[in-house]
């Protein structure tokens, strides 16, 4: 097929994507021209209109093949892709190639990225720091809640506890993925009562409060939600990225920056794509493109939750903010492989530590990511046993602690919110 | 928790999802109670907020578990979804569970849904009737190519191999997935060009001629293209419907309604989240959303071409044309299910058989799938050592002599074309 020139040095416009292939019956070699033939310019079988001098210009070449790890590189020229679509380069890089039947298994590692395409996308419009300078925080992790029941409340309910939220100590109130307009809560009154209560936690709180209304559905009607909610003074917006699509999240990219509101990005069902180790997308490739078409903050896991999550999530939080990416190790249970060199002209999009978090983890969240992380609890508020005010006030006393140098056990001799989730969840969460 | 009552019956308007479950270190029943709670109103911990009134009312309800075959039954109240939102949908049944400790694989069979929830979609526009009779062919499986190579061809060649294609004796022609707008061929010029060759076709065959464009991009990029594709004279417009994502996929079918087009959909990507048959979401799912959303042809893989497919892929030919879907068991390699019932007031997608195919699949296609079916050709029809025309022509020879009750090698006799497909591939691809 030709497919394979292990003596190419990728040239600086290529995309190069990092692949962990199980081939089914062939040899990996074998396999690999398949992969880098059906994502390029080639089928099954030698057609009669694809000329040499096509396929020159244009196939893509595997250029590393380890055998032993079953990893392979392969470069595609840039023509291959349109610029400023990323479905487009789905469709081409992580497309046909997972249902052939060449391969038992097959997993995108990685994406480098040229400049050369990066510069067709504007990345995050605030970023880490313009969101530290929106709500005035320059140091410390900020720290989020997602009302709990994630259904169930109404309108008023739902804006109560934001402010409850809020006054116990939340920068940010987020709604959860499934939260959209609903019989029971509906969008525009919930966002209206919501911002009521924010200004009004504003005010008697002195601090800069935000509220992240989920925007989640046809593209249309996202868009009105999007105008609406600027309209009702909001300065947020989140969505569920991958139930919307691609396509989609361009497209409320642009309108965030015509809004000038800020971009939150939930990743409810990666996991069905990037969780086999072996098979699909990985989910530091979504965070790279995610940072690409430029979300302001996004899920990235927490290791030590309820969500499933090796070091890759530690890559994923280097990726979100590092401005050049080395050679990383990343270490799956079965595998390693080094990641891609990248270079990022995008600003730092903040990573969201989400899932199964209570303020027992905000130590050791802090020693693994630093502090330039979103703190996301939702159970971990509302389950605390005097409620969510105090709830609040907990993780705000668990970061204030780790700010400090104090151990939270400590802390919490004269702190008693924290100090009663402790007694709560001291014997319920797993901290590694 | 709650969420299992094995003595529950689903009410009419629950929507119930079917799940294989395999839980980590836990029972079955603890896992499927965290997929039930996780995937509605609840949580990793007991939430203050969460009354016992809400949870009564809108919690799922895990009403039937199979240890042995790991398969578990979940209804939800209808309430919990927004009508019309189809991420949203995702969102909860697909989206957080995925990701969970508490289960090591996870996957979303089948899902029944409502009348009251199919009723805020429009489905198909044209469906299997409305396709025939616009291409005016009332029995035999429709033929289609791509043309090959993917990419590569600039707008003229393009044009011109569609035109071959055509007058050979395909009704369609189809752009690759990840063919968009390239700096060697042009979006607009690709349909200008390929629509003028069409109408040449036309005449000259006396035969309906269809092309579809890819307007696969960002919303509102895709929205303009479909206007284009309108204003310049054609009839249809294909998508990568996963690369896109299902809110832009809504979008394009109200638009395709709005101008009267035929929607093709191309579910590259899909393998990411559906080959691993333990994990992630089938494509019997994905099926089901098409048809509600409205797409009126779908790529539904071949079992016999290069593309990975087990009998599932009948199921989900089945689900797309028939008005009463019955307890069909679907055998997988390692486990059976039974689908669950479905009924459907919403014409039938046009099952598009593609990936791998040429003029020897023919008959064991139309014995698996029968007539309403469309067979797309690529390399099975570029790849004929006479070329384009003469790969078209072998490719309706096959099709006629299955509808004639004539053996293809018979008919080869005097067909030459079909003769020389036949001696290129007879001994290189599989037929099982």
């Amino acid at each position: 097929m030709g497919y394979v020139e292990l003596k190419y040095k990728p040239k600086q416009d290529d995309v190069v994507c990092l692949f962990y292939v199980e081939p089914a019956g062939i040899s990996l070699k074998k396999a690999a021209e398949h992969v880098a033939a059906e994502s390029s310019i080639g089928t099954w079988t030698d057609v009669k209109t694809l000329s040499e001098s096509i396929k020159k210009r244009l196939k893509a070449r595997v250029f590393s093949i380890d055998v032993r790890k079953k990893i392979i590189k392969i470069a595609y020229p840039i023509e291959l892709f349109e610029l400023g679509n990323v479905p487009q380069l789905l469709s081409s890089i992580a497309g046909n190639i997972f249902g052939m039947k060449a391969v038992k298994n097959l997993r995108l590692l990685d994406v480098r990225l040229p400049q050369e395409y990066i510069k067709h996308f504007s990345g995050p419009q605030f970023g880490v720091h313009g969101i530290r300078r929106l709500l005035n925080i320059s140091k410390r992790p900020l720290l989020g809640t997602i009302i709990k029941p994630k259904l169930g409340l109404n309108e008023k309910h739902h804006a109560k506890t934001a402010y409850h939220a809020w006054i116990g100590g939340c920068d940010i109130v987020k709604d959860d993925e499934n939260l959209t307009n609903m019989r029971f809560n509906k969008f525009a009154d919930r966002v209206i009562e919501t911002l009521s209560m924010r200004d009004k936690a504003q005010d008697e709180t002195g601090e800069i409060k935000v509220y992240m209304p989920n925007v989640t559905a046809e593209t249309i009607q996202m868009l009105e939600r999007v105008e609406f909610v600027k309209q009702q003074g909001g300065k947020y917006v989140m969505v569920d990225i991958i139930t919307v699509g691609f396509s989609a999240l361009q497209t409320l990219r642009k309108a965030t920056g015509n809004y000038k509101l800020v971009l939150h990005a939930h990743r409810a069902m990666h996991a069905a794509m990037t969780r086999n180790k072996k098979h699909g997308v990985s989910m530091l490739t979504i965070a790279k493109l995610c940072r690409l078409i430029g979300v302001d903050q996004l899920h990235i896991g927490t290791i030590i939750g309820k969500m499933e999550g090796s070091n890759e999530v530690l890559a994923i939080h280097n990726e979100l903010q590092e401005a050049i990416i080395k050679q990383v190790v990343v270490k799956e249970k079965n595998y390693t492989y080094s990641l891609l060199e990248q270079k990022w002209l995008l600003k730092p999009v903040f990573s969201v530590c989400s899932g199964g978090l209570c303020p027992l983890h905000v130590p050791k969240l802090m020693q693994l990511f630093g502090n330039n992380i979103i703190i996301q609890m939702g159970g971990g508020i509302h389950g605390h046993p005097k409620g969510t005010i105090a709830g609040a006030k907990a993780a705000r006393q668990a970061i204030d602690a780790v700010m400090q140098g104090t151990k939270i056990k400590q802390y919490a001799r004269t702190h008693k919110e924290l100090g009663l989730a402790l007694k709560k969840w001291q014997t319920k969460v797993r901290l590694k």
